[in-house]
């Protein structure tokens, strides 16, 4: 079987989703949504992706851009078995009834509610969960990120507290409206949504989270504590993240001083848009001392959850049970580790 | 006893213990120095102070840019009864011996260490430790920040244990050479140097940090986490500090969303410098659950460190035995909470 | 005759403008308007200054909040001859028939249009021209910037054409929510808005301006290319501007290199909240080729315009029909040069 | 005959040039040096570099770090043809005469001066004047920005005067140390050397230029103003860039309102490491007044000089001598425009 994708919203996830899944063998996109004709239009038509308009009456402004479209969201829809939801967050959810009615599954991303979908996807702590559902949701990249850091420990150590916070960037790359500029920012609520968002897809985990968001447009950046279920060793942490899907090591003695130095080697890795798909542990940040880890990762915004989206869309329509075999397959098709 | 004052190093926090010492009636100021003859030379003579030049070298310098200088910094350790040095970080530690020489007592700041001078200094925590001592440091504005909100809590809950996660700025605001532009640069050394650093004024303390440097020159901002001795309330906890001297609430919801309407309330205080000494900790962001206390207290750099170093002097020269009646004194001349 | 004045809308020019009347001896503050309960709204209160409410129906929250009401901006309006319209850019323009039905005269800021309300106001270059009138605006703060330096060359040399590079900041330094972060946005437009709005100030003037929005919140800068009238040379230039009210040179080899050093000498100076209402032009930054001159020139965003709103108010009710007698009273007040 | 390469400094260019001589036909790479084992380092080698050590001293880090050593720079320079010196800028100069004694060809970047190399290089404007010579540079991103657009000019329409005022990033993306943070900087020796640069490889040209550093890590922009040989309009400009190579057109009304939105552009695109080695003209900011073009411009400071350098080596060794053959070889080997 070849699963039929839409991505209903053709910007940052949405765009990079694309392009994963057209990299796989067991699935395929039929069509992309946009609402404007902006250069990333322009881009998914030079692609060869069907574009399809999510709002009708602007499709005239897409033949006076002379951008080709194939259609609605409606015709969309009725060609595809799955829909992954990319439009802004908290907006996908609206769309959850008129998916309901033509019949498609659909994935939702981390700005939606867990409530408001019923189910949350990460592939190495939930992937058996999510076997054949018809709507799920997955977790934001900040969640993704502590998930494949954490789960981990949960099976080999045991995990009694996590504390963790979170310093995010401000605005996506491509966001030049959006600030701070020259400030950090608390978020105020304590402990912040992290935490719960991360009981989604590890159960009966005690974690709490605070956050900031600082002037940078690059990565997120978490500085974790864990209280461990046992003693154990830097090096036992490391071996065990070593062998982690989806989990890579970065070294401050190699020059790798900040998150800018991890996106410059994304770039020499010439990784598709100079992503990074993997949560960049520093290696020369961990420090267990008696049973409590500490831990520095950063996560990339852009990328982390799109393999996970991948992984989901197996999941979903049982293309296998095994979600080790999914993340291979997955990581295989990507070239990531 | 009026004592006299001299400042090695008339800059960022030279400038503001010059002016705050003119405040107060039981010192004076006899000299500040500057190595080279900037804006800030010519305003330190503006406002009436002697300039002695560090470097003698440079005295030509300072003579063709017009700026009258009094003599060699040598001359003004003959004429001072304490130094308070603020030379840029682990220098100060050289002129020791200097001063050694000349008979007069020193004041260091936190860019020293603890182990080199022999003796740090807290008005709130260990200013009677400091009693008639020749040699101590001032510890550095993160390190006074920490210790303003923990020692209350040690005094009034017990505490087993801090995680604090400081959110450092970049550079000064005044420093237009150093970065980080756009990327998060975690302190790898885990657990971080400020933990062991609020151990030299809370002896016993339990605390680990760790620590990221972002694109902000405003001010740092702590994100914390305490396990109290007892359970309590965040009442209990936000009455504590309501009463603990040069700590102020912020409110989120009356618009103080970030460390910028923090500054801009210190413009509207008409502040001096529009510093603000205060330790500002968000109202709205302090919670309790059970034992374990969550706050985000931002601390402005350049400013916190100033009133410290009056009270040291006082400590120093037992002008007063009480730190409560120095830190009152203190704060009224300086116009603060 | 002691004129009667309103701030409508208390925010970063209102309460600006609000401190320098009240340090005038022929005007006086009546009440300024807030909308929300903010921090500014409670500060306003504590400088004793009545609180009128711009939105009557969320009187209730201010009374929630605890900071006393003294009316509404109906009731403001009653009781003032003049009204300073310091509400969001575009906003004023929709208030100027109110004002007209109570019978106040009423001064907008450069966020209007000229073309509503027919006039526009720059100390030095058309004080005249505003002699008794009803309505008029006070130029935005780069039009004010460029008056300023631009009028005396037109006087001493002529001016043949002005080519301006404005490099603004991108939000306010209190403003933690608009960016950009990490891009330079260029204002497509050209030649941009700022040329004509000098014209309306300077007329006859031949100037085109280009402008880019970049990632800081201290000053705009502008990189000024002017064609003079005559030969000239860079001495003459600096005598002309040494002898030209608000505007002040700095100094690289001072130390002086960027706009963050500008605002940290007027925090050395103890400006009122750390504002700087001069022009700085750099000195060594002066450049006069055959008859083509090269000059850099900073901005204070904030405050270069609060004096002009002062002297705007002298010349509306012909409190001195001599422009330059307002300026000296003016800067007498506020301790400017 | 295929041209051996050295790179002696695989950083920020180096890496660029080094990839992009190994898709050339007629060059190739035969070793690239670095002075400490950096993660560059490990890349260079996982990529099949032959890697060189500049500081022999260093030797045993690298073998430390396990990353395979080939010998020196020395040995390097005895294999091959010519060296293209990507070392930081002002220290290439000192390698000149260890080249020249191995009587090894070499081009040095911009931030050598032309004094000391004694010839300049752009592919358009001058590359007949570099036919066969054995030492040369290329000049620096900006002015190779500026010849781009320019040249064309000079012979379409004739060139009286061109003011230019380049907005610079501050650090480049992977440089976290320098700033700056929260400030503009402008460059105070008017004009600025950008001009008498330009004038090294388009003769004769009239260029004064003005520039600032402002905080951001992407890209330059130029804001330009041309005094044309004769009246024009938009449209003929724009046709004229439209046909010459490496000016590509962006577009605000596309939703390309920064550099930020470019830079999104080229990872769209696939590019390498998400480069952008054509300059960025903004097709709706171009304006002509009669005679004199506005113009806005941006530029990939890591990337628009990397054909060049491919191009000067076919001009050195006269593999043709037709700049244009070459300029179209290299753009097709680099899939850019």
């Amino acid at each position: 079987m070849t699963v039929k994708v839409a991505i209903n919203g053709y910007g940052t996830i949405g765009k990079r989703v694309a392009d994963a899944v057209s990299l796989q063998d067991d699935m395929e996109i039929v069509g992309v949504t946009k609402t404007r004709p902006t250069f990333e239009a322009k881009m998914a038509v030079s692609k060869g992706y069907d574009l399809y308009i999510a709002v009708p009456e602007n499709i005239p402004k897409f033949e006076e851009a002379g951008i080709p479209v194939k259609g609605t969201l409606d015709d969309l829809l009725g060609i595809c078995d799955v829909v992954v939801d990319c439009t802004p967050g908290k907006e996908g959810v609206n769309n959850l009834e008129k998916y309901r009615k033509f019949g498609v599954k659909a994935i939702f991303q981390g700005g939606e509610k867990h409530e408001n979908i019923g189910m949350s996807f990460n592939s190495l702590s939930n992937y058996q969960e999510n076997l054949g559902v018809d709507y799920t949701r997955v977790v934001s990249c900040n969640t993704t990120g502590l998930a494949r850091t954490i789960y981990p420990l949960v099976k080999e150590f045991g995990v009694k507290k996590v504390y963790a916070t979170m310093v995010r960037r401000g605005p996506d790359p491509n966001n030049s409206k959006k600030g701070p500029v020259n400030a950090i920012v608390p978020v105020l609520k304590v402990p912040s949504h992290h935490g719960p968002d991360l009981k989604t897809v590890i159960h009966d985990l005690d974690i709490d989270t605070m956050a900031v968001a600082v002037p940078t447009t690059l990565m997120h950046l978490h500085c974790n504590v864990v209280l461990l279920g046992r003693e154990a060793t830097s090096e036992e942490v490391i071996r065990l993240w070593e062998n982690t899907p989806r989990v890579a090591f970065v070294h401050g003695k190699e020059g790798v001083d900040s998150t800018a130095q991890i996106m410059e080697m994304a770039k020499d890795m010439k990784r598709d848009r100079s992503d990074l798909n993997e949560i960049s542990v520093w290696k020369d940040g961990v420090h267990v001392v008696g049973s409590t880890l500490y831990y520095y990762q950063a996560i990339h915004q852009e990328s982390d959850v799109v393999p996970e989206n991948i992984d989901c869309i197996r999941a979903m329509f049982r293309l296998t049970d095994d979600n080790m075999a999914s993340i291979k397959k997955t990581n295989e098709a990507l070239g990531i580790e």
